[in-house]
């Protein structure tokens, strides 16, 4: 097993080799912001100051591997689920954090519009952070930074459509003022603290997405977000092989690698095989008006479509909130070209016939209010479903939302519409592989797989083991988990508060357990008032008890049901006011008891009982 | 397009071919009830006796095909969603009803614990209704009998596992006394009033599935019930295509066929295919305890657990109550074979190491009650998941189910288990390439998919087409339709009331619209009590108001919250009293305005406000 230190000689010869092959990566860095972003000669000089530092440091106490450099890397979110991907990364006074994403709501969460990360550690040690690094614009990457950098002011990082799409998130949530950016270019390297941060070229299901190596006092970490290779990407290059290459031969000590995609064998297919099948539609349907429903933030997707369109001599109409917001975000910055003439107005759409016509349109997960699924449930104002029209799926069910697909599906075909979902998608993320290659470049010494559910890092770790590394080098990570890594360990040792904060509606974290469980009996049984107004010093009933109920039963066909609860709440308040009970605590413990007691054994049913008790001085 | 009239030669020379080819049908009908049911000879001659008193009636009127016999056939579930399958079929004084399923909850339907048939149109033909004929016992097909037989109590015929396992439901509802049960074989047919009812061998995910050919004065009608084609099943023979081959050549009028997977390609494979990797899982883990998931029902599964179980000499434990049931009644009806000391009780797992043993367990779809769900979150009292456990998912996710089983596979993850889940599973429904030698083998005049969503009809009547079925003969019914066909036409004539009945507890029908919209609302939501008490006559505030939450906020954290929201009703309460407002409706509706104008501002949610005013006389 190498180590950084015995690297260190040819890590610097290789490092000369760099700065000559780095002339494209350089072409790229054109627009810099020269006081943050050094890069070329200026981050290499940096870099070799620092790493003399490190050496020199290093150097005091080479026999004891306990004082080695230790870098700490703890997430915060991202594990355990799909979404709400955080990582800080920390060393002295220095904290980085990858990613500031949300996650949506589980099903037991009712009523809850999203769920934040708990970022308690960091607003504990805030004079350390040193900024958000973002790897790519999705949501579960960059949703909760509005939420988020009202606690923790710092810059946030990232290449230009991800600021862009972030900018958005910012205008609305007032924040562009008070929020420092930088764009930031595949192959540039930034410097926060004592870390330096380089953005590598990756593929994703959105344009600019970036793996990170992150060049630690222990070593170099390469985080790759969220990835798939794709040899033939619709927009700009191919993964930077070339660069994991390099980091490969110079050492890696450690990869974090999405784990998304980790159960599924072979490779990702290149998103450019959508676009055949695209055109193979258009074809097939020369006199059909052409729907295509697909995730707003799959800028490349958009493109394709729009390409058949244009290549089939058809106008382009763009349905849909975040479809308009994203387009008009990534338009703006060069990550699609439309063609002039090409894009009409939804109110345009009349004066053209069915065949001269494509909607690209939200609501490819059956979300009840975007734009599709208004549509075919009849409610969109401006689009009505109609027998010649082909609907076209440009996108897989994300699991949980198959029954809502399947929802909109059936309602287009009542109407007659021609639904098509097969080869019309290509996943974002890295398959089996795909990780392997990923492996195999950077051959790191320790794998901590990321971005997934347990099951997903469980198939990562496979993969690493199967790659050749060492089953004690492989640590599948829970959030709050502080991991401590240095050139020749990694291990946990202890944790922070991690978890999700609950959004509902302008309130963040007010919901908790609480809540939920008493939204859950609500929704599962109703509720039961019973509420009766009582003398103060007499006990003297004055008014009721009254029965009230929401969600129970249908009131006006059970009456005689919801006399017989009257009944045996009259006689649980008359037992209590003939046994003088003052405790008012007991009277409702009481009434809530016998009330429970005859629905239960009536209808096996158990709804909320809230007793109140008034009472007039 | 042959008519029924036009091949009645023919059909009375195949007949007699019937006759000869019947021997090996004859030998399965040994233990026959002989006043109920007639075969052979017998239904032969009635056969014929029918026919010819059929044409003499047709003769009559041959030049009028409108005063054809014209039978209804009246969906009451089962199209527009999976589930809840019932069809009545009607001619004058008869109707036989196919099936009596439940469906389960939708999403949006909270508290609800099943769904069963709106059968009011059979309870106004009561004393037309004959009997319920059921194709085999998925609870889809079953599971409302208990319910519906209470209001329409006749006899209910099926194959023996089917009748075993209606049994058990009859018993838990204490219905066996007044309940008529007769058992029908394979090959074997009934009288129901005007029908002729024969059972066709099919095959299905549970053992004695049934297809239908239902033989009316209009035509032969084939209904598929549930089927796959599988040549090599495990328990008794494959479907019997012969039989669909005779009577496609004596001429078919309709087929009703499953629709399920008609979206999907090809062949479903053999139930035998699992078996194989049940074994080579068994012989890659022969140091490993096996704990495997499937289906209760599925007795052919169970079958091949406990063969490979038994070809590697471990011991079989059965766990979860309807698992052990099914069993129970399979095994007891032949259905399953277990060899001598093979079957373990649960009690006794202590007595052998982890490889000699297996657990065949509920839980496959992740029910959160189920015996594995409970396994893996370390609630179950008897089994505790650890490293060394091989845990086989013999079960694909139902649509809805795919979080739950995930979740279920993170947990088992989480303790160690390796979870296994790729060719463990076949399903039990025809794909495409079945349907086509359904529809080759039958040459129906018309087609009317049932069983599954619109857009499985859609894809079955697509299948249809491509066979060579004139757009015009195929119908796509939704429930509640009532068809009229005819030797020449096909065509919804009229509708009946038809629907999911909801279930809550002991509860049939006590909940609907209004009460799910409601519990809708407090599960987004939760609610606000406001009370107060007021003296009758002269309109003084005794008490109140004062305000009471439920699943809103969590009351201890948003003490300044709650404070102004009770400003807000103080103010409005006030404001009613000085204006001597006697109107208490009014007053409620001022009161909820303003609360609810106050908290969509200031947090825009939207809880259900309940204003509660008491009088004190």
């Amino acid at each position: 097993m190498r180590t950084e230190n015995q690297k260190d000689g040819k890590n610097q010869a290789q490092n000369g080799k760099n700065q000559k092959n780095g002339k494209n990566q350089r072409e790229l860095r054109e627009h810099r912001d020269g006081r943050d972003f050094r890069d070329g000669k200026e981050a290499a000089e940096l870099r070799d100051n620092k790493r003399e530092q490190t050496d020199r440091k290093k150097g005091d106490k080479r026999q004891a591997p306990d004082s080695q450099p230790k870098v700490k890397i703890i997430p915060l979110g991202g594990l355990e689920q799909i979404g709400m991907n955080i990582t800080a990364f920390e060393y002295e006074d220095s904290i980085l954090v990858v990613d500031c994403g949300l996650s949506f709501p589980t099903d037991d969460m009712l009523g809850i519009d999203l769920v934040i990360p708990d970022v308690t550690y960091l607003e504990q040690n805030l004079d350390k952070v040193r900024g958000f690094v973002i790897t790519h614009g999705h949501e579960d990457h960059i949703g909760a930074l509005p939420y988020i950098l009202q606690k923790i002011n710092v810059p946030v990082y990232g290449t230009k459509l991800t600021i862009g799409l972030i900018e958005n998130k910012l205008k609305e949530h007032n924040l562009m003022k008070s929020t420092k950016r930088k764009v930031v270019r595949h192959g540039q390297t930034i410097n926060l603290g004592c870390f330096r941060v380089e953005f590598i070229k990756t593929n994703h299901s959105i344009a600019d997405a970036a793996a990170l190596a992150i060049f630690t006092p222990a070593g170099i970490i390469v985080h790759t977000g969220d990835f798939k290779i794709d040899y033939t990407p619709v927009f700009g290059d191919a993964a930077d092989l070339q660069r994991f290459a390099e980091l490969g031969r110079k050492g890696v000590l450690a990869l974090m690698s999405d784990s998304t995609n980790a159960i599924r064998a072979g490779f990702t297919a290149s998103e450019r095989t959508v676009g055949k099948t695209f055109d193979a539609i258009f074809a097939d349907h020369k006199a059909n008006r052409i729907i295509v429903a697909t995730f707003a933030s799959n800028v490349d997707r958009v493109q394709q479509i729009i390409n058949s369109a244009y290549r089939y001599g058809r106008k382009v109409v763009v349905e849909g909130r975040s479809m308009v917001n994203v387009i008009g975000t990534a338009s703006e910055l060069g990550y699609i070209n439309i063609p002039d003439g090409t894009l009409i107005d939804i109110e345009q759409l009349k004066n053209y016939t069915d065949e001269q016509t494509v909607l690209i349109t939200t609501g490819s997960q059956g979300e009840s209010m975007a734009a599709l699924s208004r549509m075919a449930s009849s409610l969109h104002r401006k689009v009505s479903i109609k027998p010649n029209d082909v609907v076209i799926f440009s996108s897989t069910p994300i699991p949980g939302n198959e029954k809502a697909v399947s929802k909109v599906i059936n309602e287009l075909s009542q109407k007659g519409a021609e639904v098509i979902f097969q080869d019309t998608h290509v996943s974002g993320h890295a398959c089996q592989e795909e990780i392997k290659l990923m492996y195999a470049l950077l051959h790191p010494k320790f794998a901590l797989p990321v971005h997934g559910e347990y099951r997903h890092l469980v198939a990562n770790r496979g993969i690493a083991l199967s790659m050749g590394i060492p089953k004690e080098n492989v640590l599948l990570m829970s959030s709050g988990d502080v991991v401590e890594i240095g050139p020749e360990s990694c291990r946990v040792n202890g944790h922070v508060p991690a978890g999700g904060i609950l959004v509902d509606g302008l309130g963040v974290g007010d919901v908790g357990n609480i809540v939920l469980r008493d939204r859950q009996n609500l929704a599962q049984n109703g509720i039961i008032i019973v509420v009766l107004t009582l003398e103060k010093y007499s006990n003297q009933l004055l008014a009721g008890p009254d029965i009230v109920s929401r969600g129970f039963v249908y009131v006006r066909e059970s009456e005689d049901l919801l006399d017989e609860a009257k009944r045996v709440v009259d006689e649980a308040v008359m037992d209590c006011l003939g046994r003088h009970l003052t405790d008012w605590g007991k009277m409702k413990n009481i009434i809530r008891d016998s009330l429970s007691d005859f629905l239960w054994k009536r209808m096996k049913r158990n709804p909320m009982i809230l007793p109140i008790i008034m009472e007039v001085e």
